[in-house]
């Protein structure tokens, strides 16, 4: 009985953050889309439950009934193993259905999902399946404010999402050099807690000499790269970095812009001056590389991030590692449908370690791999530096 | 004053008219946006209450107060004298400011020109732009109709603007070739009743003798040109007009579509059947053009139509013509900001006359020119045929 | 006899001449193609040859034997009617057939056809299908200069195509405005001797008084429009060749480079200083409009154009009129494979009048049309200005 | 003196092979270019000329007379640091200079290196350079071959480059598991023979226990993966792959069409029919990945493959691996212009191990590292299994 209390705890906690987030959103915000990679905040809330729906209720419930067959179409995200589904792109379409009627899809799966959590107890794949949803609501919870800071951000004259959002809770301290001696290091998440599957297998690497820094890179560092030329010299570039950069007119951190001679940037509180000592945010991995370059150092490859990060403090950005997003070896993808849910795609991303101010209390770990393709900049991403000794 | 209150009573109707016709829509739906030439419902309210601040508050009302500086970026549509503005494509991220919002701006807006109206009398060029503002108003009311139409078209599942809303007034009668004799004839208006600038000055054609059908194009003839293979004969077709067809996979109007071995189409009621003694309708030029040539005949220039028209029924279908929408002989476009209204989009369109069933009351003329690229397929375009005597 | 004999010579003239213009060329020249709407130079000599082949020898010849039953998907242009054909923006891959089996293939065509002359007398429809044939021929002549231009134009360096090669012959002398009554005027060609399709029938138009100037506009002039920000003001444009100019960054005609504070041009002879009595060239519709709304003129049309010509000088530019590309009243298009000759471009073109330096000599006539899309430079384009009286 | 006579005869020998590889190619065929990414004959003849007299000549020489300064333009590749450069896609707009002035700068450039090489002896760095330079152009000879063979299977009825090339040397056998023990391993190149700066260093990996196939896959072996729908299946597929699928309408490997019911393949020789019994080649990296995953197996990490490489027969097909392009531990790029050689490519693009027939002989490594996008399929690549013990 102890473990259904705390699931029906853990689940309602987790359910209503996500509404909590969006509290005060008009219905409009709830529909804006910034591009084909980000959803609009109604998508979210529909998403999140037709997962629950799809993963949980509709495998274990006998008779259960859907709530509504048409919203398959609508909340499958890439699931090609569950049917047909709505393009990215077209999320913005959305305007039916209203979000009262996603509200009551809500309560409703909510109000199924407890009943089924009281008619336990479950087998552990399916406890499994539910905890899985729920770090799933999370990812999402961190993706409505990316997504949504984005959808702002390219709305003429800066609209404010919390005038009390804070971006930086910690400012930079000066740096220190981390040494880690070469050797067979084990990394990755082995053990019966949660984490994906992409996580794991915990196994071995071996690892050269090297340093690894004590913070990340800020904003004043970053400014003294730009001040020298960082985005006009083509030697700390990759060719395709390069080639994006000057397709993009790409000359600064996203949501960066120059008023009246002095840099400012777009927050979910509104536009503000750039924080010297604050660390750097919204950046590309092309840019991170070409930083590094520009310092004669590198960055860390996720394995030396993950063997040093207890000797430093992470969490307030997600930070760019030189590792592609590729299984660990014996990589086992999960079972059932939730096997789309990393394996497809572990090509042309790279790996971002930590967590961000973004990130859900709890939903961070030191084995977490979070990915993108190297041109996204719109995640709360940072870099750390490394070097060889 | 009897002209101050008529010029009140009909400011009023039109506003409250573009009211009406979005009544029951969710702050949502005024979001919908289907592509980059459509608007949302949202930004059509905005768009024309912008108008009449910009063209008449700001130039006669001393001290006039402009409601917010901002929304000249948002609601100004293409006037590049009026300053920078929003991106079409990008008009359904207006989640900021809010439908409230706009709906406050609309009320503060009518309060100032209905003052204005009665602080008159006025010059008569001011009292021109007014009835130019209403007239630019009815155009976006049936913009809005038709823009709304295909947003909800592009959304899964068919959803209903209004159960009740009729498409189609009037069935088809069996046709009759109207015989008009060779000869000088004037069109285009030039009389002292309101007129686009487009559609003057009056003046000579010389036409050859030639006929016009009574009737437009019904479902059943459209049907029997697919049935044909119509639309897989390029010798029908315009190079670009074949070129438009294979790139979009077209092989039947925008909004049909074959369920169960039936045809069926989407209206702003619903998906209904087909009903053939219907006039056909969304149609771009090259598919009408198509199916003359296949008929043998042709379709009309805009100067045969408007010579004819008093001989036909017409207004449930704009009618394109083999017109190329250019300016009238001595043509002369409106001064100051309305200067762009119609002048700069002389290039690369195709006429259409008459009006259709989403056209306001009393908003059409014989002289009326519309005009779309020959691709456009989301008004209500039908065609009537024509030959050579 | 006589007829033959002339047919021979005239024949034999028009089809060495296509060789003349493309001696001195390497066999890498003849694949030059600087985009999908221009042909390499190999192409013109294979599509002209296939021509004849196909619209003369087939259909005349018993057992005629079609010298390479491939070549009909190489050397089609554009004819639905005559099967698939390759992809014009492909025709640069064409490395096969090598240049010297074309010179065979027009060899083995020549003789052929050269063969039916003499074994004439022969229908009329078959002999004027030869003389479109020639004519045919005579407007790849014109294009392959115009083309091959933008071929070398587009290479580093600005390769020359004969340094004697004069652009312009004659220089712009100070206008005159030509003033025409208003009236019923026939225009249009009715007659027996050779023009094209589109040219016919003879036909009435009425116009309004009307003055055109005697003379192109030439370069000092554009030079004057150019200085007082014509490309930068965008009262003076259509939208759409408003939105070419800013997608495309134009900010002075094709060919014009701006070196060391001089404007030069790209011409066939290399790169030359401009001069500034010569008429002015390279020019798209809109910027042919645009300059005319900023002298608070505009275009003629090209019945205006038509019922002037013979009161000025023209043949050495194209000139833009601000008429459509559409069926004159009553018009036929060619029976048999030559229908798709010029009917099916009657949209989104505008007509241009008079003939270029590029032209054949006697390849000209007051009721020629040429056509092009708005946007198009390549041709040796100039204009002429109207206006109402 | 012996080392100068052995470089001057491998210098021979290198540059002359290129010229037999093109031997027989009219001046046409030196012209042709598929895409973008692959570049005309007479482009790889002049860029490997431009970087000897660029790297090697110019550095080395008092008083070098450049051939002629433009080369430069035409013939750099993407090193930034050297200067501006012609497009890509626009290599094949090369008809000036023309073929024989090619030849005669490389001529020019033979006999310079050629007394360069005897003027000797020169610092180790130099002479690296020059062994780089033999490289490259050994590099550029396959790229000749798969750019041409690419060329010629974009033109319409499959020209053959030489009635004799063999493209399948060697059948494939029946296959063995190789088993490798668990344990860490060096891989890379830090001897001092020659290899590319992305070979090395030397260094460790730890691999876990595995098999690697000790054939390739075959063409038989693919019929089955086709037959069981292999490319109608998303869940073989990375997302991106199956994206990439559906938008290029890809259902077999490249150069593979039928033909009345039969599979047959385009070859340097030629349209082929398929053996089955040949090893598999021209498929991207989403099928191999794709066809391991219908397996149930995998493909080999990079590492994995080079520690096995002894036990099995390679060198007829490039073979991906499951290993990101990324530099190794402790990587060091070349110094100078030849910087931008290899580092700047080290994102998005996946390793392929081993060599094609169409690589030089004497031209491979266990340690020489290929890369390519994930969708590139025009090299000679195919897929070797492995899997976990």
């Amino acid at each position: 009985m102890k473990r259904q209390l705390i699931l029906r705890e853990r689940y309602n906690s987790v359910r209503s953050e996500t509404l909590n987030l969006m509290a005060g959103l008009s219905p409009e915000d709830h529909l804006a889309q910034s591009s084909a990679e980000a959803s609009p905040p109604k998508w979210h809330l529909g998403h999140t439950t037709w997962f629950f729906e799809t993963l949980i209720l509709k495998p274990s419930k006998q008779n259960y009934q859907v709530y509504n067959p048409q919203y398959a179409f609508y909340f499958n995200s890439y699931y090609e193993a569950l049917g047909p589904r709505i393009d990215r792109a077209a999320r913005a379409s959305l305007s039916r259905p209203s979000l009262s009627e996603i509200h009551a899809y809500r309560d409703y799966v909510d109000k199924e999902v407890l009943d089924f959590i009281d008619d336990g107890p479950w087998p552990e794949d399916l406890l499994s399946t539910l905890e899985l949803g729920l770090n799933h609501e999370q990812q999402h919870q961190e993706l409505f404010l990316t997504d949504f800071k984005k959808a702002l951000g390219q709305q003429a004259f800066f609209p404010v999402y919390r005038s009390d959002f804070v971006e930086d809770h910690r400012l930079i301290q000066s740096a220190q050099w981390i040494e880690i001696k070469a050797g067979l290091y084990d990394i990755g998440c082995g053990g019966n807690e949660f984490h994906f599957d992409n996580e794991g297998p915990r196994h071995k690497v071996y690892l050269n000499d090297y340093a690894i820094s004590s913070e990340l890179v800020s904003n004043a560092d970053w400014q003294e790269f730009m001040e020298d030329g960082g985005y006009e010299k083509p030697e700390y570039w990759h060719m395709e970095g390069w080639e994006w950069l000057k397709k993009e007119a790409v000359c600064a951190p996203l949501y960066w812009l120059k008023e009246q001679g002095e840099w400012m940037q777009f927050s979910l509180s509104g536009l503000k001056s750039i924080r010297p000592d604050a660390a750097l945010c919204h950046i590309s991995f092309y840019e991170a590389s070409a930083y590094a370059q520009w310092k004669g150092l590198r960055l860390p490859t996720e394995a030396e991030w993950e063997v040093a990060q207890n000797h430093f403090h992470w969490g307030e950005r997600w930070e760019w590692t030189n590792s592609a997003y590729l299984p660990y070896p014996g990589f086992k993808e999960y079972d059932g449908p939730a096997k789309e849910y990393n394996a497809k795609f572990m090509i042309n991303q790279m790996v971002l370690r930590g967590a961000s101010i973004a990130s859900p209390t709890n939903h961070s770990r030191p084995s977490y791999r979070n990915f993108f393709h190297p041109h996204f900049r719109w995640q709360f991403n940072g870099l750390r530096l490394a070097k060889n000794l």
